[in-house]
């Protein structure tokens, strides 16, 4: 299989960092998003909506979505559980996964794309045409941010992962947005949230945050 | 188990109706959200993040996210399945699922809550404080939902239901997301797209839509 990956961006990682715990390996290719590689004909009639992760299977199918891709690396790899165990954990982890997604990537994403002088007419990601950034995004994304690093930080007082006892996907999509919202969007996790801080240095040690 | 609901929110309405499809009924507590009754002390009790629905289970477990509440249900009730079969198809049913999700109920999300009176100060859902509501995001939420009303109208010319041959939790979404950008997003479904409107009218016309 053959995963389209680009190291600038927070979602390819999150599926690059859930490989490596499973020790998978596959053909990866670069695309350059600034640049726009992820828009031209030739990635678009692979995947129409223009968007990275997207994994091509060997028999050609294609699965053009973060999650899903690691779904199917889940039930194909089913060691080490990454997507929860029981009903019950499988919701939670779904849940704490989402959490992640809606309370601190969007906002993320949000600081980041309409802030970037490069996208100023790419508002949203993939091939939507031009979407005008909105400035007042920014300050809305810096300050979800804000609340979720105080959020996890309360959380993470009474539990050594983000959804219980192990590491999960969502820990992976904490991860991978911190470290964005850290970077690119420019919104830093703060240095006073001492169980994040404890929480972040444990899974920025394990070998797959290189990934 | 009992579920904590509201009438007037897309999102419950999609427990409701992957509930209704799997032959599940449960207790059920209507929350008036412009009224701000999921922002009440009682209810963040139960779920801190304010935001519904929410299921609680006979021993007290809380499920707070609308999609880790249909992977619970799945998976205490497999039939009929609702997100996907084998590995592929799970993976195509989540990439999907999460496409409508993030092409079309994030637009509608965002038409309603930055054009709604009532949410001037509630530009995002739940226990976030005073959001600003952001006028730009309305029109940029609509015209994300005319190209997400565009893209299902090809996609559903060469196939039955929107992640394949079955009916899935991605036509659940995509139904509730509709309904919400047709009705409070103001963003009607376009009347010449006879493949969605197709579509659209044998999914409304399941028993599960009532629910």
């Amino acid at each position: 299989m053959k995963l389209y990956d680009s190291k600038m961006a927070p979602n390819p990682r999150r599926v690059r960092i859930f490989m490596a715990e499973k020790g998978i390996d596959c053909e990866n290719e670069q695309l350059d998003i600034v640049k726009g590689e992820n828009l031209r004909e030739e990635f678009l009639a692979i995947n129409p909506r223009g968007m990275l992760p997207t994994l091509v299977l060997d028999d050609g199918t294609v699965i053009d979505e973060t999650v899903a891709i690691c779904r199917y690396i889940e039930e194909t790899n089913p060691e080490p559980a990454l997507m929860g165990t029981d009903a019950v954990n499988k919701a939670h982890v779904e849940a704490r996964q989402r959490h992640m997604e809606w309370d601190g990537l969007l906002g993320a994403m949000d600081a980041f794309r309409n802030a970037f002088p490069g996208f100023k007419e790419r508002g949203l990601g993939g091939s939507v045409g031009t979407v005008n950034a909105i400035p007042e995004l920014v300050d809305r994304g810096k300050a979800s941010l804000n609340r979720f690093y105080n959020n996890l930080d309360a959380a993470l007082a009474s539990q050594k992962y983000i959804a219980g006892d192990d590491f999960t996907i969502a820990d992976i999509t904490a991860l991978c947005t911190i470290d964005f919202a850290s970077g690119a969007a420019r919104a830093p996790m703060p240095e006073n949230l001492s169980n994040l801080k404890r929480w972040y240095q444990e899974v920025s040690d394990r070998p797959s945050a290189k990934a």
